[in-house]
């Protein structure tokens, strides 16, 4: 039986898969193209956290994330029309993928011994470095960095996750704070149109 | 003396630096520039291949790269125009290189203890990745997602080696195999044009 | 006290966040995407090295290159559109942590025990590599691959320090002289406009 988390695990794989799919297909891109660029939005963040912390890649101990991606293309492919009726269900699942990729990177930070600040920029990269990934494949500027409060959102589930801590609260909760935190700071900040600043524009 | 593995390694190193020299010729890009994507392009894919094996890049054991792709650069220069007559060797001298690389690639990463599914993305980076950091740097969507059986001739070259190691072939032979089955695949795949089907686009 | 290299690396790594967060601002990244941006400029280079010579990133170990960069995004913020004033100040800066960049990366290499010419490639990459990925990610090709002298500078450097240990000159004089090499060539390029041919483009 799968956990409770390997459930979410795999929810948030399909939809990170799922958006860079569908991003591909924009593109014209062939089935194995937009299964890489799938695969890469999906396990992009984790492969560059674990790069960086010295640690084998996730996906490289275990076939699920390629299997969720290969079940994400034949999605793709079977009901590309009608998707984009299921906006607002891939937006729901995608921001799931998102807070439970940040609480996943910011503890693994943690458990190899690394400081807060260093752990929370792993969580926010977990989350949304696969992003930037698809987006430099399909030759666009990354949606995050002009869009949307998206890492922004990591970033705060992490300072929370590191208050919690710091008030000494047991790990499993500050866990379920940091991933709560994430998702709603990512559906309230759609929902009433926050956005940063942008900055002026004289280079 | 080198051996006849050598000499194929640098024919196809060779192949590879002079694709990514070419197009950044196009692009204007000065001798530098050309050297660096020529590089890139020849070495990129065994150098993210050995980061997630987490072992030291091969070309930074033995200058015979840098070697080669000086060598390329010269070639290029030299003879720029007239390339263009010589396109058939080309594709093949980089087809030996996409299958030699796939065999390395496979080869390194069982063993060093991997599992076959990531031996065979393994290799499958080492003869693709190079050629999507120069798309990348040339600011171009890579053309192996959108065009031609390239990646998946490794693909199909290395499920091949596997059914080889199954059925207890000696080594030497599954690394043959493996090396004609992607040089046959690109090869048939670009003379009788087959192409993977492209999604439909509907973002 | 800050030693003097710290100052350096200070200054250097602000030049480069600088030049990183007044790209990303003229194509209207955000706040979080100019910071982003900013840092990946500033210590993109030395993370790619790092990864390479399999050490931890030194940005990991300690947080002032995070506090520089913020500290760059509020200069560039403040100051925006009065900075145009300051290009040869920045342009001074810069080159001074090209230079730094460029001799830490070499004597990092060599006290890991890697031969010179690898050292080299090291250091031209934690000096330049940055603005690869800067460039990358506001969808651009890399400046550097298609004017000025720049990574040009840094391997000039880079033969340099080997030249002066090969006459087994004491390793302190080795990296003053490669960091006013890699200083004076890059600014000696510009003053007098000394480019790189390019290449004749027959792709």
């Amino acid at each position: 039986m799968p956990t409770f988390v390997q459930i979410l695990d795999f929810v948030g794989t399909f939809a990170f898969a799922i958006s860079g799919i569908r991003l591909a297909s924009a593109k014209r891109f062939d089935w194995f193209g937009a299964y890489v660029v799938g695969f890469a939005t999906a396990v992009g963040g984790g492969t560059l956290r674990d790069l960086l912390l010295d640690v084998t890649p996730g996906w490289m101990t275990d076939p699920i994330y390629l299997i969720c991606t290969g079940l994400a293309l034949i999605f793709v492919t079977m009901f590309g029309k009608h998707l984009i009726h299921l906006n607002n269900t891939f937006f729901f699942f995608d921001t799931i993928g998102l807070a439970l990729f940040t609480v996943v990177g910011v503890g693994k930070s943690l458990s190899l011994g690394y400081p807060f600040w260093v752990a929370i920029i792993m969580g926010s990269m977990t989350g949304a470095a696969g992003g930037v990934i698809r987006d430099v494949f399909i030759n666009e500027i990354p949606l995050i960095f002009r869009k949307e409060i998206y890492a922004v959102a990591c970033v705060v589930g992490g300072l929370v996750y590191w208050v919690c801590a710091l008030a000494q609260v047991d790990d499993y909760i500050c866990q379920i704070a940091c991933g709560i935190v994430v998702f709603l700071t990512r559906i309230l900040a759609v929902k009433y149109k926050i956005c940063l600043p942008t900055l002026s524009g004289h280079a």
